[in-house]
């Protein structure tokens, strides 16, 4: 069996790949970049991921097409990414259109190319709020398109195994599977040092708060 | 009222576009090429029909991510491009895997960021055969998709007008609404003068057979 895991070098999909080797998938590492400021950083944190869980392959993709689009801060450098809030925004600047639908259609041609079994995807419920291409509605849409528009015989599976968790739980279950978050990177804005102030960082730091634990990537507040 | 067209440059997505133009859309032309053979002649035809139709906007994006998936002949130099037939293959060797679904994951991603309210693809009848992300039960299930995962408050209509048409019908249409099919590309082989033995050749000549009309554009074998 072999699965496409997005892997964007963030603390999530990380973690999901180890689930999934877990399942006993091979891993198919997909990383894409989208012009985001921390692209760079969030390249080598999946690379270093990928090779740790052996995986049969890793494609790096370039989707800076969502730069010709604009309008969000993630991609747009005239935008300044905003400060964030645990509770989220109803409209977070970091909202890249329609973003997970143009990730899982990739994932999805990489995995029938390739004949894969399964896809998987890192959303979780504290992106339902201000991302609808986040929530579980979104994920079986997406579901019943790759059933019809594909045509391998056997049907590949969409697989969100965090939708229901938070991230907290997510990083109880990467602790218990050996994930070395040292080499995952969450921040939006920067890329040394992590700015400890955007909606990503919070969530981050939350998630090792509610545990406990020291989180062991650097912040520039502290 | 602005509309997302999929301009490819083939006769069929510029005469959707003059379709667009005449149910009152202003056109956000988006040309994608995915490393196919002829991309550049596909270009060239898509701008000049853009520049005629007063569009707004003409976004080309580079899809090359489809070459690093292999697979298909379109995208892949070592497979030749097979020799059509009018019934089409059950399994095409130019079938990409899942290709509209990129495509149109794209197309709304841009709309939504220009604040657009329609996107237009030229699926056909002729396609739904050895294709399965070009049938009527795959746009109504990406219709879905799209009316889920915006966040926007108009719903974004997916619009394929041409979904129960063929070749003939279309081009009827289109001499219709004036198309300078001269303008045009369909070969997925050459780009100075069509292959005529591709199956995107054939179902074009059989088109332009049909209504007893010369094609304008040059074939090798003729």
């Amino acid at each position: 069996m072999k699965a496409v895991c997005l892997m964007s070098g963030g603390m999530d999909s990380t973690t999901l790949a180890y689930v999934a080797k877990d399942m006993g998938y091979e891993i198919l590492a997909l990383h894409m970049n989208y012009g985001q400021r921390t692209q760079h950083k969030e390249l080598a944190c999946a690379r270093r991921a990928a090779q740790t869980l052996d995986a049969v392959d890793f494609v790096e993709i370039s989707l800076d097409y969502f730069t010709k689009f604009g309008m969000s801060s993630l991609t747009d450098m005239d935008i300044a990414v905003e400060e964030g809030t645990l509770g989220r925004a109803d409209r977070p600047n970091t909202y890249v259109p329609f973003r997970n639908a143009n990730l899982i259609s990739i994932a999805t041609s990489y995995c029938e190319s390739r004949d894969g079994d399964a896809v998987f995807i890192g959303v979780q419920s504290g992106d339902h709020i201000g991302y609808p291409d986040c929530t579980p509605e979104f994920i079986a849409a997406m579901q019943n398109v790759i059933k019809i528009g594909t045509q391998t015989e056997k049907e590949i599976k969409l697989l969100t195994p965090f939708v229901s968790m938070n991230k907290t739980d997510i990083l109880r279950e990467g602790l218990r599977l050996g994930v070395p978050y040292e080499d995952t990177w969450s921040c939006y804005d920067t890329e040394d040092t992590a700015c400890g102030v955007c909606s990503s960082c919070l969530s981050r730091m939350k998630a090792f708060a509610d545990l406990g634990i020291e989180d062991p990537i650097p912040y520039a507040n502290r």
